[in-house]
């Protein structure tokens, strides 16, 4: 049993599927989110989308900052981190949207249940504004989200610290809908980097995105925050398996890109905002839609994602994916968890990854590098008897 | 400092409205859920609504339940209690939908955050269960609500057990809006029963809903609850806070209604399913539509709730309130609480508001009596200076 599972989490989420096998699968089976017809206004040529995702347990990390960063004479730390946890709790949701080739005029509500004695009134206004400003800051773009209010609950005997999610409603065409069905053999991948800095973007992104973060803070965090922040995990959990790492997160760490020596807090690289990619993918569906086989966000389930999504008859090979950034070499050097563990829970640099004839894919990275967001072929669809996927890392083979 | 309030709640979640004060109000300041112009299809004559809302920590009552009543030489308990928790966090939604004339056509999208640990998959499978379940049986009643799917989310070091929330989404005619904003003095209000057993329901249910249930569990429960399951609170709490009643679960209590005895387990009342009024409510807003001036679903607030809704210059009367049904004297005995803080937290007994006309009561007393729901004029709209609600109740006077 890996570390991962006996944390209670699981990145493949086999309790999930079986629970919900007998739920209506919408009109296309391969389709990233859930498609279903226009029950809203009738109409045979439009869809309906109901999405629901959230921060998950980043929202515990933003916690533990927030106490952590607390400057001397003070009673509250930086709130501006709890905005960060607002965009992931939107941006797992939108950029789920953006795979079915939905990217404009969507309803977000929050659901937001918190801990009243831990997270003080300031935290769930720094959350909402967060909310209002990532909206704002996407309209520019013509991304237009409206934000339609939420509940807020006090439930501190079933939420520790807080939990923060979001539910997306669209209304789209059928003829603008990315359904992953045009997959097929002789496809290249274009893949788009979690990490750097886009135009759209304030600062370096870790490229952690909103997944696989039980396991980060766990296995980088070190033992002291065990006894100083019960609140921050299950504490019916073995000892061994409680903040067993070397960081504390206000701790400066050292690394270079490109020969470029930089310093950030441990902190800052595990509470980077989960990136959206919805300014380059809007460009890409309304100037390059029939380019596009299929779109398939690398969240839970990590580069092994695309398996649930593909046709039965293919291999994936994934022989250029990016060098994996600072954080994940981290996470890795820390839990000493194996490439194959590691490809299956995180996006590891490359979260998107956008399925196209092989002629198209340089116009493709050429949209996603003008907004400073870097791409690459990463990988093929080859003709297989079964379905598999294929990761080539250097001297490294890992079948899936 | 009420329990209520050392125990981190707050019925009047002055907290939330604080932290969303400059978000849009929607297009009618009076209206229970925030209404919005009809951005998914561009129709100025529709509307468009999203809500949110869930269990709450009635959802601890079922796992304690769940984890008491396993029968001898068998490894799990009773799961049925699991779709009375998926009934919560639907009717939490549809009765407040209810509320602005809204009862048709809804999209349902779950929200479940588990600790993987204490919940195993047969739980979400109970709960996904019986949604489709309660689905079904609304659309016998010509309520339609589709079920989009949903997030479930393994994050034990969040969440001690399991939250369970939803959210619907809606497109409504304008014209068929209930805006509470023809609420008048002159209006007499039909209050509608929470308890009883109507012709829907399958068995007697006791009114209890889903607010007001971390102080009814620990007002309530005996204190052998405190050590064997300490994943059913927060352990930071005060330990004169938690489970400090006289009762368990699985025990038996005797009571009277209309001098007929009848005996059930505790847990039972507690776990009573939130009783929709959808079947009779959409029966009024087809028939009596023009009848209706307000409608006002006593959740959270209990009967203080009006007076977010009604205009500025009433007083509202409640003098014929139903008698507080077997539930809410238990928990008030238990707690000690005063008659002004049990009608601030609970519905006691009272659970939907129809604001109408005096000439038009009858008629829809007698549709809601048509499905067994008991209905009565409970009080009335008068001439004030300022906004105030007058709750009075044998020699009882309380002002708000």
């Amino acid at each position: 049993m890996s570390l991962y599972s006996k944390r209670g989490v699981s990145a493949q989420k086999e309790d999930v599927h079986a629970a919900t096998k007998n739920l209506d699968k919408g009109l296309y089976p391969k389709s990233f989110c859930k498609i279903y017809p226009d029950m809203l206004a009738g109409d045979p040529d439009w869809v309906n989308v109901m999405h629901a995702d959230g921060a998950g347990t980043k929202s515990i990390l933003a916690w533990l900052y927030w106490r952590e960063s607390v400057p001397s004479g003070k009673e509250t730390g930086d709130l501006s981190i709890w905005k960060a946890i607002a965009q992931d709790a939107i941006v797992m949701n939108l950029d789920d949207l953006l795979c079915v080739g939905i990217y404009d005029n969507l309803l977000f509500s929050s659901t937001i249940d918190r801990n009243k004695r831990v997270i003080p009134a300031e935290v769930l206004e720094a959350i909402i504004t967060g909310s209002q400003e990532f909206f704002d800051k996407m309209k520019s773009f013509g991304v237009n989200i409206h934000y339609m209010g939420g509940e807020t609950a006090d439930v501190g005997d079933v939420v520790r610290t807080i939990a923060v999610n979001g539910t997306m409603t669209a209304r789209w065409p059928k003829s603008k809908l990315i359904t992953n069905e045009k997959i097929k053999k002789g496809d290249v991948i274009v893949g788009l980097a979690s990490y750097g800095q886009s135009t759209y973007e304030t600062e370096y992104n870790s490229g952690i995105a909103s997944n696989g973060l039980t396991s980060a803070r766990h296995d980088l965090l070190n033992k002291s925050y065990s006894s100083k922040f019960q609140e921050s995990y299950d504490t019916s959990l073995d000892d061994e398996l409680v903040y067993t790492g070397p960081y504390k997160l206000t701790e400066n760490i050292q690394y270079s890109i490109f020969n470029t020596q930089y310093s950030t807090k441990v902190g800052k690289l595990l509470l980077s905002p989960t990136r959206t990619f919805a300014p380059v993918v809007k460009e890409l569906l309304e100037n390059h839609f029939d380019s596009i086989h299929g779109l398939i966000h690398c969240s839970g389930g990590g580069q092994t994602k695309c398996l649930k999504y593909v046709p039965d008859n293919v291999r994936i090979i994934k022989d250029n994916l990016f060098e994996p950034p600072i954080i994940f070499k981290m996470i890795q050097e820390a839990s000493k968890a194996d490439d194959r563990e590691m490809y299956q829970v995180f996006n590891m640099g490359t979260r998107m990854e956008i399925y196209t004839n092989e002629k198209d894919a340089d116009a493709i990275i050429n949209v996603s590098k003008s907004f400073g967001v870097d791409a690459q072929v990463i990988g093929r669809v080859k003709e297989s008897e079964k379905k598999e996927l294929l990761i080539k890392r250097n001297a490294l083979e890992i079948f899936f």
